[in-house]
């Protein structure tokens, strides 16, 4: 059994275009009987992004947002902070790169060249100064209701998405109260969450009223990005890894997982939950819903 | 439901450790009623990966098989190649790093060095060394009996491991005809891979004759990894992208996913198939079977 699909989806800024013939591609196979079939494949592309004339990382991306996934990635990694003057995001459709531009040399550019004469490579510092990042953050004592996530969840599984199309992609969705804004997929789970973040520096969009949805495990690296956003609550269908719990803890952000129909865990910052819900009254998903992300 | 697992894993050579004190935590929390719970977590650690004098990576494992990780790593990104003398491997548990060391430098080694005084970084360079390693690949006309997919699929799911135990976690298992010889699993699927290439390395194991099994989707990397490993069949639960199956008929790698109960799909070397299992005799999976990796 499948949910039915939202036909509404009007209510979002951003909604998933799986209709959209850059995305997925038809490919010829054949079924377990041995019958020739047709099904359709997301796409995945490499995309180069630099930072100024410094090169970055080449991430694999679905594709769309390129502006958004350069600009999100750097803002999440710290190597651009919010005192830093954009002046262009450049995207070469050709040659796959992006081009964020920033007025004046950044210290991750200063860093890097640092790093670089040392030992050649500024690879292993980019999660040392991810942490680094944190340690300015402060997350708003915000309440958040259990009706919003019942209600969250609810919409955003039946939401017409990629996911549902061709499978293989995770999705990351931007809400505020009950409410889904932003809904972001993408072959790797932190591109999606690199485009909200890019889409959010854009927009000035304030972060201490959001919650960010994820179908993507709750690793440290999840769990560091929501914070870099200064978002104060993430939630997922799936499971967790110890130290995504525990950077959560150390940083006081509200983290819950593996939730599926009227079940979920929350593992720290249970303190903003307002149980405004009866579990009870939330309809259990049927047992084959369609989504990914068992716990 | 839930699949009852298997009493007797004495066929593997490696098997997963489920009950390893070091690759979980248990984690205090809350469920959606608001009672109190305590559930176990997977670990996940940075491991610094050294080539020589050279800083490649920062990976984040869950800890187990190092030596492996770090070894397979290097080798399936085509940093060492079958030439080169691999003369020890040291792990420092403390200071959470690997380095693997060669009796003379490596190509990479010099490759990196000229890179980083065009460009400061060669993360760039990483993937276009993966695909010119392939060029020299040729895997083997061998014959890949549907029985065996479908033995393997039900005893790798029923096998014990860190999934059943705290989610979050991929797994993949190499195998060979109907066996599974070797369950490695880890928070990225990419090192559950680069694991089982380390061991191979190690233990100087044949891949002409092998099919590796994996949880997680089928991405180019994951087709990469496989081809530069040799092994001719990669299989999976999960779904596909187009680039994974582009570089899978490049290189005529045999690519099966969304493999479950009886079903499955073949998009690419479809000819090494025997189809000797009548589908209709192989069980459908049940509903809930706790098994990730919705296609």
């Amino acid at each position: 059994m499948q949910l039915a699909k939202l036909d509404n989806i009007d209510d979002y800024l951003i909604a998933p275009d799986p209709g959209a013939p850059r995305l997925t591609r038809s490919v010829e196979g054949h079924d377990h009987t041995g019958a020739a079939i047709d099904i359709r494949v997301v796409e995945e592309r490499p995309l180069t992004i630099y930072l100024n004339a410094q090169e970055v990382v080449t991430a694999m991306t679905i594709g769309d947002y390129p502006e958004y996934l350069a600009l999100g990635f750097l803002r999440n990694q710290g190597m651009i902070s919010a005192s830093d003057d954009i002046t262009g995001v450049d995207h070469d459709d050709e040659l796959d790169v992006v081009v964020v531009r920033t007025k004046r040399k950044t210290d991750y550019e200063e860093k890097m060249r640092k790093k670089t004469r040392t030992s050649g490579c500024a690879v292993g510092t980019v999660f040392g100064d991810m942490m680094e990042g944190l340690e300015g953050v402060t997350l708003p004592a915000v309440d958040v209701r259990t009706s919003w996530l019942y209600a969250l969840s609810a919409r955003i599984n039946r939401t017409p998405s990629l996911y549902l199309e061709a499978g293989a992609i995770h999705g990351t969705v931007l809400c505020q109260g009950s409410r889904p804004l932003v809904y972001m997929e993408d072959v790797g789970r932190h591109n999606a969450v690199d485009k909200i973040a890019g889409w959010m520096l854009s927009e000035r969009v304030e972060a201490q009223d959001k919650i960010l949805y994820t179908t993507g495990r709750l690793t440290s690296e999840m769990v560091i990005k929501t914070a870099m956003m200064g978002i104060p609550v993430l939630v997922s269908r799936s499971g967790f890894t110890a130290w995504g719990v525990e950077i959560a803890q150390a940083v006081g952000l509200t983290l819950i997982g593996r939730m599926k129909g009227q079940r979920f865990v929350c593992l720290a910052g249970e303190d903003r939950l307002v149980r405004d819900a009866d579990p009870g009254m939330a309809s259990d998903e049927p047992r084959k819903s369609g989504r990914k992300g068992e716990a």
